[in-house]
């Protein structure tokens, strides 16, 4: 048929699409179109941090390849979320201005890290599968804080504060806690942009409208309990309150079956998030460490490892399912 | 037969005979009689934290109904033993004053942090099922280190100081010696008073003899090695070293069928949960935290997870039992 | 035939044959001969440090008999290797002299861990069973961690920095690179003395060649890495970059079938094990804790357990290798 001479035009183009799937699968969405979409909602946030993810999400892909690992896993993308977030949090960290600033090191980290995270990967995946559970964002949270540890251990620097929206300040108005409901959904990709937060949420859309409503309400839930217990105004209007809570109550409309049961599942679990959320802040703070979806994946790992013991709702078959 | 209208009346007695047991299976016991002694205890001990612990039992219990899982669970009191800890633990770090000092925030911390212990032993009781071992009081401990972290991460307060029985100071004596060790026992429950501790005794031998004399011997061996190690007159007449050891052994004449074999284990397990306490206190201190019964959990996994391991010791198969 | 009572002389004699053994297991060679030269080395370095070491894997190896634990464990060194370290760490950590310095605290403190070493192994090998992966020095990691936490807790007295050889100061001349490579063998024995590194290393040729070479070119690949990041000269002269790697690439050769991919999978993974290891030296500093062969056992694991997702490298069955 002679397919094998257009292989060289088609492998970069199926390497591409997987890792367009890979940005949209952080959202558990398994569509190229999401992920294009969400990446030019990075490029609005900060040109240099978009393309540390592109590196990141490259070398995390190539990184699959180089292992020998199942290429089912890399086409679906699984080899790219925990990779693009690896590269977006590291250029965040390691500089706060916006779209200048690129230096070696932290390329070179973003590229030795992506690559862990994607060892990382298939190891926790093989160790949680008896529990029909993935490992969600660990490998990427996991890797990056160890990067942020070595940095710290070298230089004996701080690590960058993640930049803030000068903010009116307390009280908290209701449109400061709507706009902080918006950003928490692109916070998930560390952008406090709200133009990038609906750019999110649209990417989102085009996939899955139940997972775009469960995207912004998870954010808003999260972003309500923290004014309810009194945080800080700018950063719940930051969007810091809400991305954690996002991903939880979209996880769960995602591996349970979407029913009364495991939505009031997802908002109960969306609230233990934010408080996960305030204990692991407390916690990383004496190392000047940030906790990024860490406490998504505490929560979200203690509501799915339960699946099975409970009749109040129906778990979706991993296999089934895309990501 | 007309049993429908009774239910009315029957399902809130059998609730409450639930939360007895529930009491009582912190000490392994399943009696409900044993837990109202243990409940009498600490109404000496404190009125107001024996209230938490009512509260915090009952929305434990009604979690694990909310939540859908075993109801078999529920009435052996599988989701007490851990929410009433957490009921008794917030409201003795909440405030030092004893009988009075209520207030909204510890009340609706107690309602969160016994709903996610529910969660959490199903979980728990889930990831340790493969190795035929419970979860003990691992739900108690996680659920409750994290309220401790949100309530600091809210206030930047310091958590309350346990409060102590003012003593009369170095050397120890021999009569602070048996002091500290009958405290240790109910210390289990936080509780200081030495009648609390002689009324947990007395609820445990009501259901079983033997358990009540690993309590106290247990007790008696973490007391020793402390006062061997030179550890601090007062904190051992206080029983803080009594009550990790006394859990420890009293799990041990539980899970292995009584002998020389499992009684020589259960010592030097009790020894081991010692020094397993001393470096949880010292890794704790960093943050401000108290290790409750977290030295217990960490020393009783590792002498149950090996059984099968060793033909010392026979393990009472977990169906068998009402743990 | 008689054979009953040479076993007053057998036993004994059984039990050192199984002593070295373990102490070359460390290295996962099983070869009394190896165990013996590398216990010279010790004395090389230090006779106190030596004879703590050998307190510690006699009682190390009696806690598996106590314990009633499979003898075939002993026999095979597997109760040694952790409790052999246990004893070095333990004798180093308490004193900066080299050959004298004796103390009751520090010889009781060895006895106690390297039971508790012993009875980890068998808790964290059934544990990690299913995913046919040994603990590695996991047990000594976490039994003289806990050690040293208690040490603290009754002293507060900060633990003795690991003494180094004075060196010529920065930059890092050659002579100083493969002096610290040389030393990094050494340094899996807690030992900088160059001596003792070469009789490690002539110990390991003696059972295996292909583990020679991969035990030197591992300490020199994470020698090169720390001079490459620009880690402190006198501290990669004293071989504390080199030990970690050096034993994963070993462990990676010995538990994939050697080839070119496992190759290249060793070579990664002790470049992965040395931010491994600066990672876990920031994290330990908060505690003033050391990170002795930590950074080598979480690599290790992630490298190991990731075994038949990839057909790059064949693992070699458990069942078949003598450790």
């Amino acid at each position: 048929h002679g397919s094998s001479a257009p292989n060289i035009v088609k492998a970069p183009i199926l390497f591409m699409e997987a890792s367009f799937r890979g940005i949209a699968q952080v959202f558990f969405q398994n569509n190229p179109l999401s992920g294009l979409l969400i990446l030019v909602a990075m490029f609005v946030q900060s040109s240099r941090v978009a393309v540390h993810g592109i590196i990141a999400i490259v070398c995390g892909n190539l990184s699959g390849l180089f292992m020998g690992f199942d290429k089912s896993f890399l086409s679906c993308g699984l080899f790219g979320y925990n990779s693009f977030l690896v590269g977006l949090a590291i250029a965040t960290f390691d500089s706060a201005e916006m779209h200048m600033g690129y230096n070696w090191s932290a390329a070179i980290g973003v590229i030795i890290t992506s690559y862990f995270s994607s060892v990382l990967f298939v190891m926790l995946g093989k160790m949680l599968a008896p529990y029909k559970t993935p490992p969600f964002t660990l490998p990427f949270n996991i890797s990056t804080l160890a990067f942020l540890l070595v940095m710290k251990q070298i230089t004996r620097n701080e690590v960058n504060e993640e930049p803030l929206v000068s903010v009116a300040a307390n009280p908290l108005t209701a449109k400061a806690f709507f706009a902080g409901s918006i950003r928490g959904v692109g916070q998930v990709f560390l952008a406090n942009n709200i133009i990038s937060g609906v750019l999110v949420l649209v990417g989102i859309m085009l996939c899955s409208r139940i997972s775009a409503v469960a995207a912004f309400v998870g954010s808003l839930v999260g972003t309500a309990v923290a004014a309810l217990v009194g945080e800080d105004a700018a950063a719940i209007e930051n969007g810091l309150y809400g991305f954690n809570s996002s991903l939880t109550l979209t996880a769960m409309v995602m591996f349970y079956v979407p029913s009364l049961g495991s939505v009031s599942f997802g908002i109960v679990a969306s609230v233990v998030t934010v408080f996960v959320q305030l204990a692991l802040a407390e916690t990383l703070r004496v190392y000047g460490l940030p906790f990024m979806t860490l406490p998504f994946c505490l929560a979200a790992l203690v509501f799915i490892v339960i699946q099975g013991t409970t009749s109040n709702v129906i778990s979706v078959p991993l296999s089934s399912m895309t990501t």
